[in-house]
């Protein structure tokens, strides 16, 4: 394809708008169009980029034995209400009525749809296990779409779907798919993709990882053990605390004037935060009842933690009513009056010696003790993980806080979508069993968008070989040289028609404006044809990347950059 | 792949809501899933029949020059807006607000995202022509979805849009798209396809083609010369007719009692139905406003047109009030006191002693002139065309009417999108223009279903090799036998590796149940392996079609095949 001839323009000033790297780059290099909140249009470097990580993902896809289908975009409201996720779900879902008054939804993940096309079909246990997936675009009413592709509401995703009769046999294709998404990664050029355990969220289920693409700019905090193989998002992250085993003394009640933030407190009682008790307010979406949350002084709550504890939404109070009991700055577990779910997270058990709020205005407890003052006490894990906490798994400190984009996912289901929507088949014995499932999606455009974030530099994306838009780009230099302009041409012909995917820059236009634009093309391999270089009968050839920078003679020109195009593929084979 | 780890299942009964072949079909042979009014899953086969489709309009897409881009299926109404359509387009569109209470929309086509996508940028006269395409979901909200992919609500479409600065380039770019269209239908395997002239609804602009599968089964009329080369949708076909000639009588009110219709008329009177004047009473939809056409008694009108000459909507007058002033069943133009646009049609030119209604009950004239009774008359084509009808192009008698299938449509825009939505650029003399548009569509579901519908038989789809979801189907007849397994295995490895998409039926059936499978998936070589057939050291091949049923030897059976699916191929080159 010739530069003149693609629609997009490629500018140099990063567009106000965007934040991060990646995003500026992709409009600066006419990747992309914004449209509406969250909504782009792609030009046709976008385009190609999209489609051959599509390839790469149904390469593997397939080879796990997956089945490509093809679910609508809009679906009827009653399959969603089966499952029960049309009444679940909020906002993040579009709906609209039809023409007939029905009342229909945007797909914005398809666990529905697979069931559906399953259903009544599969209903012999020989029939399974199988495997169906599709790459299509899905609506996400998302409220912070941010970061150009990374999170936008609509996406193309390949979402696919197994169908399993013991859970030995849905965990050991779990484990074929995690592999499947490793090699994914790898053949896109993806480099520092991990993947962690995660909770589940709205999908249900239980076993699921997240892969995370390790990045500053990422949404999602991960604690990753440098000791042993534990890696969790932040929002799964067990978070293990040692009981400070201090001396236990008598509950005595002081005055603590002005000290309703646990720093005054702190700084008043001239005592570290961990040996305070912190009490965090919340209220439950639905009944706006208060739910308090005792955690020890120096940790914050999880609300993921707390929100799957509770099993429903949550949000931090926004107002203490008088009615309430509580006494805000002074809430403590002792002697509460509160009206109010409590919660003590596991960070308190064996803190013998503890201050808290008396439940009176410049008042608080020291010498508190849980079992003592209160009874037996139910603890729960909703505290946040910490840089250098003790690691889960295998119990030593030094767990690692690092930031990640998920650019993949995949889940254990079990049996939520077929029990509820009543999927079911005859095993061996002829008795009615539902079939357990698997779920795994990858976003196409976040992880385009991601690996531009992880591989580019100030000029431009530095695309790896497998999913660049072009695999070479010729720039020819003054091509009113006649000599120019013949080997420039012969070059473009005669690479295509050796299978190589060429970008050609014949324009008018001077040498320094023609780098910049393909550097933000991000084109792997670079050939610059030019009158001096003809003089020397050679063209100059270098990486995107700069790793290489040398001259090809013209004579073997062609072989030379058919064999650097190779070498370049090769570092992404498996 | 094995048809045992194919999700779907064949059966022999047509559904009992399938009314035509091709529908019932698909749904037999598992290519497809209802899931809501005119939304549908498609299982493997059916997605690899689509995918294949497209790959071939792809490839001719990128032939001329297109470059393939993506637009969103969610946008926002604002965009609408600028073209007007978000107000002229009915219920077709789907609509929602979005969690913020932006009014979005579902792409039912894309001339306002082509435009978003160029504006701005292509703003030079050096940038022009170019072509965008993509190939995307689109919803349709259509009032009555049928016949399974032929006519749905959501659907896969490929939608190009080509960008120019004079209406020259336009014409020679629509033509080199013409002939694209051409190389689509031939290369996919669609026998009986036609382009017609017809007429651009919705979409703005004049001229127009829509390119038609000839079938019993299609929605569209269509009229077509066997003399000339004249084939036009009967929407947009010119009616012509030839004054009768007859004698100029003098205007006489007659006494016609019971004689509310032209037939009855026409009996009573003794005249036959091509010397009346009938009329035809329609509502415009927006006002409530009558409109009567008046037609030579043996003609319809053509609703389509006189939308068009109406430049809005009308619908058959539902109910005719008293204080319209019109008198059913005899109305006529002469002395009319109705309240109504009144519209006369071509066919009354030179009707010089016509039979109308006297606008009085049981009452009609006789003797009617209407340039002397009326005066002045404009008269206009709303006539729908008819069998043997007289040919608009060349004159002669003889108009053929048939029916087909809409498998791709193009147009020449024109301005009115870049008009309404400000795109500019500048000319060469540096003043500012509009660009000039055409677009062009094909349903890539629909063109499968319309394959299909052409092209089998009582027992299944019969798959032209371009579109096939496999080249080769291999079955096993008693895989429990060691050479059959043995055999059937070496054929199906080795025939993939060497590039060929191979079905293989390897399940312990009955061979007539294999081969029933068989015939629903429709694959164009098929090869049988079996007991008796190992023993005379052969295997039987024969062609979907019935056009071959012969035997290779199995020392040269893997080479005689590829010959065989390279023939197969050969059928539909350009």
């Amino acid at each position: 394809m010739k530069v003149r001839n693609i629609l997009g323009e490629r500018f140099k000033e990063a567009p106000k708008d965007c934040t991060i790297a990646s995003h500026a780059l992709m409009v600066r290099g006419g990747y992309m169009r914004y449209m509406s909140n969250g909504i782009y249009s792609l030009y046709t470097p976008g385009k190609r980029i999209m489609q051959k990580i599509e390839a790469i993902i149904r390469d593997e896809m397939d080879k796990i034995g997956g089945q490509e289908v093809m679910f609508p975009v809009v679906m009827p409201a009653s399959l969603w209400e089966e499952s029960g996720r049309y009444t679940s779900i909020g906002s993040e879902m579009a709906r609209f009525e039809d023409r007939s008054k029905n009342k229909m939804v945007l797909g914005m993940t398809h666990e529905e749809a697979a069931v559906h096309l399953a259903r009544d079909i599969a209903n012999s246990y020989t029939d399974f296990p199988f495997m169906i997936y599709q790459i299509q675009t899905k609506f996400r009413d998302e409220p912070r779409a941010r970061g150009g592709l990374i999170r936008v509401r609509e996406f193309t995703m390949k979402d696919a779907y197994s169908f399993h009769t013991s859970m030995e046999d849905l965990q050991e294709y779990y484990k074929l798919c995690h592999k499947a998404y490793e090699n994914i990664y790898k053949r896109v050029g993806a480099k520092n993709v991990i993947s962690v355990a995660s909770d589940s969220g709205m999908m249900g289920g239980s076993v699921s990882h997240e892969f995370m693409l390790l990045s500053e700019i990422g949404e999602d905090t991960l604690a990753i053990c440098p000791s042993c193989d534990y890696k969790a998002n932040m929002e799964a992250a067990e978070c293990k605390t040692q009981p400070l085993n201090s001396e236990v003394k008598e509950l005595e009640k002081v005055y603590t004037p002005d000290t309703k933030t646990i720093e005054a407190l702190s700084e008043f009682l001239h005592i570290e935060e961990k040996d305070l008790c912190k009490a965090v307010v919340y209220q439950k979406n639905a009944t706006d009842e208060y739910v308090i949350i005792f955690i020890r002084g120096d940790l914050e709550v999880n609300e993921t933690k707390l929100r799957n504890y509770l099993g429903e939404e949550i949000h931090p109070a926004l107002e203490i009513t008088e009615e309430s009991g509580i006494v805000a700055g002074f809430i403590g577990p002792v002697n509460s009056k509160a009206n109010a779910q409590m919660i003590f997270d596991k960070s308190l058990i064996g803190m013998n010696n503890m201050v808290c709020g008396a439940n009176e205005v410049d008042h608080h407890y020291v010498g508190a003790n849980l079992e003592r003052d209160l009874g037996k006490v139910e603890y729960t894990d909703v505290a946040k993980i910490f840089e250098g906490a003790e690691c889960p798994c295998c119990g030593k400190p030094g767990i690692k806080i690092e930031k990640g984009i998920e650019v993949g996912n995949i889940f254990q289901l079990g049996t939520k979508y077929t029990k509820s929507m009543n999927m079911t088949y005859l095993d061996k014995e002829g008795k009615q069993q539902y079939p357990i499932m698997g779920c795994y999606g990858i976003g196409v455009g976040r992880l385009a968008a991601s690996i531009c974030q992880e591989s580019h530099d100030d000029y431009g994306p530095i695309w790896p070989m497998p999913i660049a838009p072009w695999q070479v780009e010729i720039c020819a230099l003054r091509c009113d040289n006649e000599q120019v302009r013949g080997l420039a041409d012969r070059l473009y012909t005669t690479l295509q028609d050796k299978g190589v995917e060429v970008l050609f820059d014949d324009r008018d236009i001077r040498p320094g404006a023609m780098f910049a634009d393909a550097d933000l093309f991000g084109v792997p391999v670079r050939v610059v044809v030019s009158p001096k270089n003809c003089e020397k009968n050679v063209v100059e050839v270098s990486l995107r990347d700069k790793s290489l920078k040398t001259e090809f003679s013209i004579d073997t020109a062609v072989e030379d950059i058919i064999k650097l195009v190779e070498s370049e593929k090769d570092k992404y084979k498996l």
